[in-house]
């Protein structure tokens, strides 16, 4: 019962602008590979730019249906859980049609939030069973007013280190096994 | 005192053989910048190929010397950790002298090994803190000679399903954050 979204727009550039991004290859392929290991449901891509939602048919076509289906078929049910969406809002309307009831909405952020809800809390949520929808930002992350939309914020994924600049990939990938990976990996007694 | 390795060569293809794969750039962005976050000392790209090492070298000097390190100083600080060797064995001699003692060798593996090492032992190891030094492979995993010489094999990174193709960037930023992360993340009491 969890989704994912992937936001194009509306995110903000290095300068706190905010912006619409382009869709990339890579970004499809590594996460709907992470969704579809850790069971999300859907993996909502987020682009209001009918170009760029064309692209994103195009790769998702080219490995579901076309040569790259029978070429790789681990790849097909990866991006098999990839679904296209204009804005936010409509990801979130089809997540509710699907579950039967509106998702959590948990914003990412790279920085810290007010609006902080802890993974332990999150995974309690996902356990009891109760639908969650995750937002990731591209570029320089998700813009002002999306975080304020959302239900929560997650705390920043961080190691001891005070540089915290990882990819959208790697964010993603981490939140997941966090939230859906199989315990015992991170427990000290295991 | 922790290091990763990422292994073009001996890696194996769908099909079990031994090949060596291509760098791909993402892969270098992706692990420098997650290796930075989590605090990795030096990562290592092995890949025996003169042409490939030198892109390697073109690429991570673009951004620490080149144009890109004034307009991303973050990218500069992420990917100044690479450093290129040709052979495995180079690097452990390499991590030794830093570390002056042999690291522990993991390696990583999408399928159960008889090595298998768990990552509360490689935590707590991490912790005393003795040198450690990970291995990844590109393509279809590491070639079963790699696996046999390293001191262990981590578990496969797993969610609930029986689907396990995550890409190398999301396995290493994974296996990253479940041995270097904020420790709390992971506590269901946190």
């Amino acid at each position: 019962m969890v989704d994912l979204a992937l936001v194009h727009y509306p995110v903000v550039n290095r300068q706190g602008e905010t912006i619409g991004s382009a869709v990339t290859n890579l970004d499809l392929h590594d996460i709907a590979r992470a969704g579809r290991t850790y069971g999300i449901g859907t993996y909502w891509v987020i682009t209001p730019f009918a170009e760029q939602q064309r692209l994103v048919r195009e790769i998702v076509g080219h490995w579901t249906e076309g040569y790259g289906a029978a070429a790789n078929p681990d790849r097909k049910e990866a991006l098999s859980i990839i679904a296209v969406r204009a804005d936010l809002a409509a990801a979130i309307a089809g997540a509710t049609e699907k579950f039967g009831e509106r998702p959590l909405v948990l914003a990412t952020c790279a920085k810290a939030s007010s609006q902080s809800f802890a993974f332990a809390r999150a995974r309690e949520w996902i356990q009891r069973p109760r639908p969650l929808l995750l937002l990731f930002g591209t570029a320089w992350g998700l813009s002002p007013e999306v975080l304020a939309m959302a239900d929560g914020v997650l705390p920043p994924v961080q190691g001891d280190m005070d540089f915290n600049h990882l990819s959208v990939r790697s964010a993603a990938s981490i939140v997941m096994d966090r939230l859906l990976g199989a315990r015992e990996a991170c427990q000290p007694d295991a």
